[in-house]
């Protein structure tokens, strides 16, 4: 069978993040890593030895070498974001398979001339992330497709944490040449994610930048948020950034049902997560106190969802190439890119591509 | 001791929210109801037996008569918000204390009579927010002026319940000659009093409405929210209305720190209230999960919240009128009444006035 290939990893890059997908791609029982590429040779051995890989792991000085490995099936990329075009297409072009870190480009125009590559070459592409692979996603989709939950009328997302001053000044997402979306690419990607994936990926119409969007001295978003409205009169507003403590919050209201969490991006623990989930809530006779209250729910895990994340486009690279993750990748692209340009225009209601 | 005799209540009118106000004037050990007053008298006597008054409350015909009781000490006032200018001044001319729901007022002009009128008379304002007067809400304002929390950098606050059929159609807070300020003068006035008091009562600079928001036929307000943004670059948002699930969230995110609750306006039960704190948050070395955890706060009250807050009323009553309950109204009052004009305005900022 297929399946029982493990499929075989590059990674591109020796990012901080990489550590995390590299155990991952380990637990993974479908992948391997065979191959790991950096600008320096040097420092893609110092990562080999740092991160436990095995012997036979291909070191290589360049990410261009393991684009031309022919050991290798897919890679992991980690680079900074405007570096995602050139080598996602090379790696498709190589007819490797793409696992991108989000933002998975600087926008839309980049992103499709990636997907186009990928298309054209008949390998799969898949964003890293992480949370939509957690069983828990799974279990809270679920719970909003319950009719009980009736139809979605607001969604609200957070995502922020306080990066120290050494980020501030010198980490990749602050750096206008490197990851010009800064907070809104990093930490506003798992926010519209989270808002899209509540709706069932169905675009808002429109986006208005909310007032307070907080810059660094190049120009780049260190704080943001924005409310979005859809076209039945759906409404939701995320707020994200690098300033203020580590915040991780979804919360869906339908007409008869509230979901909550706070963790949503990583869960507090690795094996077990949970949701708390309000139906039909009402007060007691003199409305002292509520009824029913909600009810939390545990979600447990064997696999991390870093993991799963890797079990699930490994599973894809073998069976086939599927559409769903690309399609999900642009739609959140496209948000991102109509926040931005309402933050650019002052606020300025902007409507969503398509 | 001026404390240990009670302040003798007058009820005026027999809304639904002044049955429960009438148990909480009962619980408390301070204060006791002496009449109730109706517009039409046979009302105010079922609704006297309805709530086991004790058979030497006097049963009233109008609200006049309350007013001229020279037993009567102080009024609770649940009536429409149209009504309250008229009845919470000639209640304070008459020398009666005013505990006023909410929302205190159509807008700040007509708080402002109210307000000259109880000080010209010096009687005691309070506005009917029972949360405020919860231990909880205590512990958690401590929590928010820890240093260790940091400087606050967002408050997101939501209150929605989902109205039934007969409410939407028939309820005075839909009604625009009754409460023409609609979901956002009744749910709108909790959550921006949670941001208010989230921020020590310092007022925003400028408000803007979100787009979306939801009229009925006649023009009410049944579902709004809009983002606040101060001087300092501090940033809020609110979401309230009459369409979706029961839903009482306030998240505050400061610089180190994280306070969550869902149900600050009404606690799950009568007895016991929790929130969550987050303080100096991250991640475990390979960011698979968090560290520390958020905490979980657990606050114990033998007397329900608005027992406290009818206690608390009635303590200044005894004791001297004190400025600090009538300025956090006139606060609140002034930020709806820019939400207010920056939904009429279609979602253009305004300037919060002073």
């Amino acid at each position: 069978m297929a399946e029982t290939i493990p499929i075989r990893f590059g990674v591109l890059g020796c990012a901080d993040i990489a550590r995390k997908v590299s155990r991952a791609i380990s637990l993974a029982p479908n992948a391997t890593v065979v191959a790991v590429g950096s600008r320096s040779a040097d420092k893609a051995r110092r990562f080999a030895v740092e991160n436990r890989y095995d012997a036979a792991v291909k070191i290589y000085g360049s990410y261009e070498a393991v684009l031309d490995d022919e050991a290798v099936d897919a890679v992991y990329v980690p680079l900074p974001t405007s570096l995602h075009l050139r080598w996602a297409v090379m790696a498709a072009e190589k007819k490797k398979h793409v696992l991108l870190e989000k933002p998975v480009a600087l926008n839309v125009a980049e992103l499709d001339q990636i997907l186009a590559a990928c298309e054209a070459n008949g390998v799969q592409f898949m964003d890293a992330t992480m949370w939509m692979h957690h069983p828990r996603t799974q279990k809270m989709t679920e719970a909003l497709l319950d009719p009980r939950f009736g139809e979605i009328k607001s969604i609200h997302t957070i995502f922020t944490f306080s990066a120290d001053p050494d980020f501030l000044e010198n980490d990749i997402r602050v750096k206008p040449d490197l990851d010009a979306l800064g907070a809104l690419g990093d930490t506003g990607w798992y926010c519209l994610r989270g808002i899209l994936w509540a709706v069932d990926y169905e675009l808002p119409k429109s986006v208005t930048a909310l007032r307070g969007t907080v810059f660094n001295k190049s120009g780049v978003i260190l704080s943001c948020g924005a409310s979005l409205l859809w076209e039945d009169g759906k409404v939701a507003t995320f707020q994200c950034g690098f300033l203020s403590n580590l915040s991780m919050d979804i919360t869906v209201i339908g007409k008869n049902g509230t979901l909550h969490l706070n963790d949503f991006v990583i869960p507090f623990t690795e094996k077990s997560a949970s949701f708390s989930l309000a139906m039909e809530s009402g007060f007691t006779e003199l409305v002292t106190g509520w009824l029913p209250i909600p009810s939390q729910h545990v979600v447990t895990t064997e696999l991390p969802q870093e993991a799963l994340m890797v079990k699930e486009f490994s599973r894809l690279v073998s069976t086939g190439v599927d559409k769903k993750w690309p399609a999900r990748s642009r739609k959140t692209q496209l948000v991102i890119d109509a926040v931005k340009a309402s933050i650019d225009k002052g606020c300025e209601p902007v409507d969503v591509g398509a």
